[in-house]
């Protein structure tokens, strides 16, 4: 374990221009992980981490400390920061004070849509898309695409919404996504509040890939038509429609059901 | 239509205090309702508000200007300020110019659990709690009960994430949830990760009482025992859990599914 005291540490300015620039992340395919729920799942599912980085006074956790003598055990990278530095590049309030810095995953588009799969088209809400993802992994889907509007997945706030789903999940980010519902092997269903199609009409047995949209404006146009289905969740009630992410989870499980049955 | 340029109108003072603190409307039994969308599915559900409060420069808002024209038309109480004013009050950041103040639905608890209803027992996050009622009106579950530590459902991120769910439903704050569910005439199914009653295998064809809980720890022991049923939504992937809101969504939809068919 290194320990750093001096804001003037070389290794230190690295991790602050990091940790503090979400632009600096994007451009060095690093992302942060905050929190001993998110790290103790990357460990678990993805192993070490590129750099792990402890709070002085967080060593007196005993979660935390477990984890820290797992990857001194380990030889893992472990930078152990005074307070006070911590704080200053942390971008959680009252954070357990450990961070995960890793490689960002990133994996080359799939030729062609084969699998459960779900198209975020827009969505604007860091905690929809990752109430979605959440949703998505358990719920067993494999694969989630982003269009370029959509929040961008590895931000803190997606992270944080997600509790980890983001481990399970294949994510490609900046898709063109009408390009991908074309060339698709399975079925393609584009949610709207405006159509005929009943999801629980639909055989969910099959692999599907499923498109939700902007929070206000829905699935866009292209996407709609361009889609082999376009599907409504029937409404009991007296209001307009779901929040987004209510929705892909009604979605996702209406196929977990008709697979269990 | 007042016009008020002012800060030292009486009028307005009062104004501020009600819209600046959260506590001053819960005394005072009021709430805000902010933005076009709350404001015009009050109007078509619960008819006029106490006051409409608009800012000058949002009358040149199409959508803003109909509101307040139809308002006038039937000599509602309309206060105009300047943007100043309007905006050292609003507490929504980009908001259109328009609020609408109440006074907040408040009704005796019924004696007991009759019909489909939900109980939230310490439900934390704002955005989880809106979007359960969201899709609670969605799904035709009509009353909604709360225990003293969830989230009070007329502040403004709960109103904004239910998107005016809360006006067609009965709304119970404060209310004494192991009572209630001692005392109920219908099932009351407690959500749980442990349970071993699927949600797939219950009878919801029948009125049901749903009961979700506490973001990290879950429904409270209390509860989970005195429940009917303790029910799990059953998973196919490799995480935890469900984020509330969208298990509540999976639940209430699984009920929808079964009237229908």
């Amino acid at each position: 374990m290194k320990h750093i005291t001096s804001r003037d540490n070389a290794q230190y300015k690295e991790l602050s221009k990091l940790a503090t620039n979400s632009q600096a992340r994007r451009k060095a395919g690093r992302s942060l992980l905050d929190g001993v729920h998110l790290c103790e799942t990357w460990l678990e599912l993805r192993g070490h981490p590129e750099q792990a980085i402890v709070a002085e006074g967080a060593l007196q956790n005993p979660e935390v400390a477990a984890i820290i003598a797992r990857l001194e055990a380990d030889h893992a990278h472990v930078l152990c920061l005074s307070d006070q530095l911590y704080h200053a590049v942390s971008q959680v309030e009252h954070g357990v004070g450990l961070m995960f810095l890793i490689e960002t995953p990133n994996k080359d588009v799939p030729h062609a849509l084969s699998v459960n799969a779900v198209l975020l088209d827009n969505v604007q809400d860091p905690g929809n898309v990752g109430s979605i993802l959440r949703s998505a992994a358990a719920a067993g889907v494999k694969e989630v695409y982003c269009a370029p509007g959509t929040a961008f997945c590895w931000s803190p706030k997606v992270l944080r919404a997600a509790m980890g789903a983001h481990f399970v999940l294949d994510i490609y980010e900046n898709v063109d996504l009408p390009a991908l519902v074309q060339g698709a092997q399975i079925a393609t269903l584009a949610t709207s509040g405006y159509a005929a199609e009943q999801l629980y009409q639909l055989d969910l047995k099959r692999p599907v890939a499923w498109i939700f949209g902007h929070e206000g404006q829905g699935v866009s146009d292209t996407l709609l038509n361009g889609a082999t289905h376009r599907v409504i969740v029937p409404h009991l009630g007296n209001v307009e429609s779901l929040n987004v992410a209510a929705c892909a989870a009604v979605c996702f499980f209406e196929q977990v059901r008709q697979n269990l049955g």
